[in-house]
């Protein structure tokens, strides 16, 4: 079986050691011949160009481009793909790429992988990134079933856990695992900065420390990731939004009203039900 | 010079070790007699016991109690200290504190300590907890100046960042990066517990990885801590709640709007904006 990589950064490189050296055969499309050629060196391919008519003999296609780009890239992709090939993604959201990207390819499978890190590029790409991490793939009812089923059997390979459930499921499960928290922890920056007195602000820098780190992490992150979240995942950021805020509006009630029963109340089912998130 | 420190949990403990191998005489006074005993076997003090008659020879006595009984045991180990003994304590709030046991005891001195761990109790007691981290001193007006020299002198030892202002100003600036955090963080775990789809909240729970995983810690944290905050610093931590509330619903307009610049313009804000915070 050969497999196409559209796009040699962390995902898609990593996805390439993965599958080269389980013997795959992995053809590499990269946009700079240089990256193509760094990634000939490292053995994340073994073939790669910047011609998308080199994936003309692969069975599935990896389209690993920022989430922008996704459904145009299937879409020209298209005309050289063997009418049996199918083609899977890597977006962080769902429902606004499977059906624009379907319509280009029918054998189109929706994924998620729920894997990442800081570094970003093919420098930073690595063996095993997926093991053990969540992968959703995300059907639409048309999709053929033999489709799902290939894609499903490659990120087994990875050892990845696999899930699977429709575009809109997917988006609104990660709205509030995923998105919700950039834009929680972005406000949460953003009003430490609107401290007017001057003594406050700079003795609240001066204290910050590992609360005020780990809460702001996400929202001292990528700035493109945080946007492309929210145009392309809007109505169902959105509804976590006004959930979150409805919350937030309870605990300030519960604090204005000095019901510590509540607040106590409020911070052990916090406590208790974190650990169902975290495994 | 001879040190007193009641309460022999994490940061009695600490203090005590600190303390102990600099060449001090260091007396701990416990709850329980077993806890005296370990503190004693360890080193972590030179004697040790539940009655606060052994604090008649100290020269400082750090109060390590829980913030709720602190005022109360400043009151309580009066009447058996030496007129010269100073009195300093570790809770993390201050004006509601200061005023109380300054009442009590004129030659007390607010302190806050900003080290913790997950672990509590003696036995996650540790030598360097205070190396490098902040520790802030919250004199009052008529605090006598000697008696701030002799805590300040003592936090040197801990070679600890040490900073000082009016109890007012600790408990603005830690409203917004130590309480804050804890209920916006708190407030995304029980928003998250809202959704009704039994299928989305099943597979959010599955899909938490690592940004739900930082930005949810303070809000899972001990029930106590968060409530103390909440309670005794309840003006100041209002105050950010409101300013968290108004960000919070600006970044809900800008995703409303489909503001996408006005997005990006928010999160490159706040990826600048966190290093200032994070040192």
């Amino acid at each position: 079986m050969r497999i196409g990589i559209v796009g040699l950064g962390l995902i898609g490189g990593s996805l390439g050691i993965d599958f080269s050296q389980q013997g795959y055969q992995v053809v590499g499309i990269g946009r700079r011949p240089e990256v193509c050629q760094a990634a000939l060196e490292r053995n994340v391919v073994q073939q790669a160009g910047c011609d998308y008519s080199l994936l003309s003999g692969v069975d599935a296609v990896f389209v690993c481009t920022p989430i922008a780009a996704i459904a145009a890239t299937v879409g020209a992709i298209a005309p050289y793909l063997a009418p049996h090939a199918v083609v899977t993604d890597v977006g962080s959201v769902k429902a606004a790429i499977v059906t624009a990207a379907t319509h280009h390819w029918p054998r189109f499978v929706g994924g998620h992988p729920m894997a990442g890190k800081t570094e970003v590029g093919l420098e930073a790409a690595e063996p095993g990134l997926y093991r053990d991490r969540a992968y959703v793939l995300t059907p639409l009812a048309q999709t053929p079933a033999d489709a799902v089923e290939t894609v499903a059997a490659l990120v087994k390979e990875l050892r990845a856990r696999l899930y699977q459930c429709s575009p809109e499921i997917h988006d609104r499960a990660v709205a509030w695992i995923s998105h919700l928290p950039v834009m929680v922890s972005s406000s949460l920056i953003q009003a430490c900065l609107s401290e007017p007195n001057a003594e406050v602000a700079q003795l609240a820098r001066a204290l910050a420390s590992s609360g005020f780190q780990d809460t702001s992490r996400v929202g001292g992150g990528p700035p493109e990731l945080g946007l492309m979240m929210a145009r392309y995942n809007r109505d169902s950021i959105l509804q976590s939004l006004q959930g979150y805020r409805h919350q937030l509006d309870q605990v300030i009630a519960l604090i204005q009203a000095e019901d510590w029963e509540g607040v106590q109340q409020h911070l052990r089912q916090t406590q208790a039900a974190r650990s169902e998130f975290i495994a």
